[in-house]
């Protein structure tokens, strides 16, 4: 499926087919859980494959159509991510971190199997997305002589293989600079009082990192001035995303959210919500809204997707 | 330091270099404890810098010298795997897994820390050996066009950059038909009777499959005949280094080994000495030795590390 195939499609329309898309790699990917080990197996799809909104995905998706990026990339950033995502979720979820019982709407994955699966499905599930991005002919390499020696010599110059760059951003992301860092200041920073900027810090690490891993895995290719503009766009959206998490963690409840509404409140988390208030922490998420789509501005059509997925995170209600 | 600087030192003055070198690299590449998180840099180091063996990266920089592979890619290739290798350690001793308090002779990181920060240094590690074979210039490149032009047709033509196929190789013995797979199959088979190609399917995996790792991502600029040879050693080598260690928790003392002995028996998991009795499983031990030995029998010094290696694998007492 190109872009060209999808361009006239109203932004649910093209949700519905990538999100349709994503799940189908993701399940032909996971190991079928008649293979053993069948347990870790049917707990890493319970998992992986539960039906999430998969706007990770759906950002590497739009980030793929900016900058003109293959299939194949596009697919591999999209799973990998997801694969991560997932991962994060069960361990998060585990008695010794958050200790949370249910994760859209059903049993998490330590509740539904035990506590040592859903240990070895978090770390399974990160060695798959490296290996989802280390497959074999992820780049389409040009099919002529003098296109692949030039297309060689412009990766030598650059010092790093696209692909591995795509590798080196999702392990940066995933690490104790980004992801895993981020959880482990969410869990010194309960009950304390913290700043906007300490807070900001903290989920640019926990959410932000990975989101704009899920952005800029698919620009490898791309222009500097593109990804100049992705860079600032996937800053600001990932800061909202949180944003407007700890919104509908106040506003929303259980049954929409698929999770314990009023969590990180109760367990005395500092959110934006208890930092800056309601009101102006909805004003913040404004703010970044604008911020983002202002980093697009030079660009047409084929930042539809971006902006519109932009929109989709401001408006979410679960 | 190449392999001419150090091959006529005796195996043991070998050993202390390379073990020394690792430690030293990781040591400059795990981010100091000065660096937020701090609490779990600090595990992290902890962790991963604790003075193990070492047995894996040692596998790592003799297959580098039997393949003549450059330093960087000794480095990175045994970097990564030490740090797999820790992550797993901090995992396996969390109290849903094996619940061990002690490792290496001090306590174990969850014990030492917390939970949460074992099962996020765990996680992070596993980011950070992927990072570390996502690092630029992994490869040295030839400088003069000519060299490069044909170093780059010789990778389209095996459809894959060596550097990622050492990713891909790393991610495949890490994941769910990997090492936590043969962790998932340990977990279920406590109080089973297992027959010995049951017992050995699990060690392939839990064990064999990322000293099999060590072994192989130094191989990926070689040559087939030494690839094949090295996939020999390294399958029986993998082997052999789980029926010496099941021995080594029936016969070694807690002190020597650093960490509880009579583990496996005390908690009712199958062992080669339990499938086997104890003088079969030293019989069994010794067959395997002699195959690796044999499938490097064509080589002469180039192969002596991997031999040197083979040995003391037999003959360690913890």
């Amino acid at each position: 499926m190109t872009v060209l195939d999808t361009i006239d499609l109203d932004f649910s329309a093209w949700v519905k087919i990538k999100q349709a898309h994503i799940e189908n790699i993701l399940n032909s990917l996971l190991p079928l859980e008649t293979l053993a080990p069948q347990k870790l197996h049917s707990a890493m799809r319970y998992s992986a494959l539960n039906g999430g909104k998969r706007v990770r995905a759906l950002l590497s998706y739009a980030a793929a159509e900016f900058c003109n990026a293959n299939e194949n990339i596009a697919d591999a950033a999209a799973c990998a991510v997801e694969l991560i995502h997932a991962y994060s979720l069960v361990h998060d979820d585990m008695p010794c971190m958050d200790d949370d019982d249910l994760r859209r709407g059903k049993p998490s994955c330590h509740k539904q199997y035990d506590d040592a699966t859903a240990l070895l499905v978090g770390d399974a599930l990160q060695s798959l997305a490296f290996e989802v991005l280390s497959t074999k002919n992820l780049m389409v390499l040009p099919s002529n002589e003098k296109d692949l020696t030039s297309f060689y010599r412009h990766i030598s110059a650059n010092e790093s293989h696209p692909q591995i760059q795509m590798l080196s951003i999702l392990a940066k992301a995933s690490g104790s600079l980004g992801m895993a860092g981020g959880q482990a200041i969410d869990l010194t920073s309960v009950g304390k009082p913290l700043k906007q900027a300490e807070l900001e810090n903290m989920h640019q690490l926990k959410t932000g990192a990975l989101i704009q891993a899920a952005i800029l895995m698919t620009s490898v290719t791309s222009t500097p001035e593109k990804i100049v503009a992705l860079r600032a766009f996937a800053d600001t959206i990932g800061l909202a995303f949180q944003v407007i998490d700890d919104i509908l963690d106040v506003e929303a409840d259980t049954e929409t959210l698929g999770k314990t509404a009023g969590k990180d409140v109760n367990s005395n988390k500092p959110t934006y919500v208890t930092v800056l208030g309601l009101d102006a922490a909805k004003l913040h998420a404004q703010a970044l809204h604008y911020k983002a789509l202002k980093a697009l501005q030079a660009y047409g059509s084929e930042a539809l997707r971006l902006r519109e997925l932009a929109s989709f995170i401001m408006q979410r209600s679960y």
